[in-house]
């Protein structure tokens, strides 16, 4: 791989200066990758619907992408770190059911992370202590930093019928994959929600569903927030009518 | 040109995962190119004003950019693709009027895009499916993503005397351009507005405008939200007083 | 350096152009370098608590970066520029103070800038202008941007003992460096803080202070908002109980 890629997903949002001590850090310790800001608002504290989004993310990364993954409620707590390896990537970060949606979707091969010596590690910030430095070093090739292999990663609860994200727009990003035949009606906070493909097939603030970019149900309004129309929010629970 | 570079303008956002996509997209299709995020922040929806603000930038983009411009509320329906060569950049995007102020003010050409074979193309992201290995074709030199030539690209309402954008400190930012004496009053909301060379010359609280960085007229209030001051937003009208 | 590293730290936010078109002016006049955006949040028009969070983060700077500071409330007026050098860094932007505890805390030796020629340079957006051309020509080993040393560079007032940033969690971090000995308590709006090592050693809820990612003094809720728990936000004043 001439020019490796590391691509960050986190919940760290992009006002604080989180990400910019990540990216020096990389910079330093990769100076040959790209670094990808794939996303930085992943579900705060909740690594298993953070997964799933991950997951649906898979796709669309860069081939060869080395994955930094910092959803991480338990830093500084005994929980343990991982390196999944799959076909095509690298996923680096805590042991805490983030990957586990991607690992179930296909296989791969996990490694606790050997942890830097002295005191180069803070107790609240793994992303640019930890992660970081062990996805540079996969980036440039050195698979020192993989320590023993983990049969049994950890798990986390996560719901494909619900809300995983609410875009900027209001659009409501759910984990399930759409039914082939299109036309199912979904359930959501007590309305039926018909299928459209595409937002020009319905009227102006019209609720509909449609299969989204990530190949997953979105529910959305044209010309108008889903979010706000139905009150709903990450955790929502949505269920097809009639079944699938 | 050695490294090639390619500046994102859209209305997308930055907490959302679609520009991640893009630029995972890119980097895999242009891996020499260079990514700019120039602004997400475009009048969403709203090609025309959008393609004024787009229009202002272009003196400040690095010479020789591909520039994907992607407001694109018709993705989905029929609305055509446009590439539009300019003497020093290209311009990527849907063919709804967002380019059509570039063109207004320099010699251009534009081309329809051949669309990728395949079940390539969702139906809601054309920015990363179309647009943005278009750009990246054209930064590597490969023009086979052109084809036909569109004589009448479409047009898109865009007033100049409006507000394009209120930035985050509140100022008003018009597609007016300042008259080369300066010194003429502008109304807003029903408030005179006198001018003032830069922030330094007015009180603190006081309202003023002003030649902005990017040689339009922009509303200011010194320590303070001339958005708030004026009840003012985008689309709000300016007029000169007497004329210019 | 085979690969300079430009990081920006700025108040300018992300949301509006003014990043998007350094970026873009950097790109074309030090394409071999690489840019960081480290942080565009910084303690808006107050150079003095900006400056002592840039001091914090300068221990997590990629070596050999050239810092461009813009925290300029006197942009467009006659205040100076300065380029600081100190053993590791360059550090260039407006001379008010925002260097100044970079300064203190180690040697360095500071210069003005040569202002470019002709109309290149705006009233209002020196960042773009002429902070960061001078950046993109010292990461390129051209030292004709500097003008004549500056003795006394402009100090500014800069409490380390109040909130400097409050974070998107609602943590507030402060420019106290924490005693050796850790545990002592801190006075904040009327509430005594008491010290926790990490977030896990504390109830869901309960507040505490901590030893950062940037070893400054931070107080957190877990689980929650100190910001909003504590009715604190940037300048509030903190205190050590009994000294330290």
């Amino acid at each position: 791989m001439s020019q490796p890629v590391i691509a960050l997903f986190t919940d760290f949002g992009v006002s604080d200066p989180y990400v910019g001590q990540m990216h020096a850090r990389l910079v330093a310790e990769a100076p040959q990758a790209r670094i990808v800001d794939l996303h930085h608002y992943a579900p705060a504290f909740s690594p298993g619907p953070a997964g799933l989004l991950l997951e649906a993310l898979v796709p669309h990364l860069t081939p060869g992408s080395v994955v930094v993954g910092v959803v991480d409620p338990g830093v500084g707590t005994a929980r343990g770190s991982l390196a999944l390896a799959t076909d095509e990537h690298w996923f680096v970060g805590p042991d805490n059911g983030l990957f586990a949606s991607v690992l179930e979707a296909r296989e791969g091969r996990c490694f606790r992370l050997r942890e830097p010596e002295g005191d180069g590690l803070s107790v609240s910030f793994h992303g640019r202590d930890l992660f970081g430095p062990a996805a540079a070093a996969l980036a440039r090739g050195d698979r020192m930093v993989l320590g023993e292999e983990v049969a049994e990663p950890v798990r986390a609860e996560a719901r494909r019928d619900a809300v995983l994200y609410v875009d900027h727009y209001g659009n409501l990003m759910t984990g399930l994959v759409p039914p082939e035949d299109g036309g199912a009606r979904l359930r959501v906070e007590g309305r039926n929600i018909p299928f459209a493909r595409t937002f020009g097939e319905v009227g102006p603030g019209e609720l509909f569903w449609y299969r989204n970019s990530l190949d997953r149900v979105e529910i959305a309004a044209r010309e108008g927030s889903a979010a706000k129309r139905l009150g709903a929010g990450t955790g929502t629970a949505v269920a097809w009518i009639g079944g699938v």
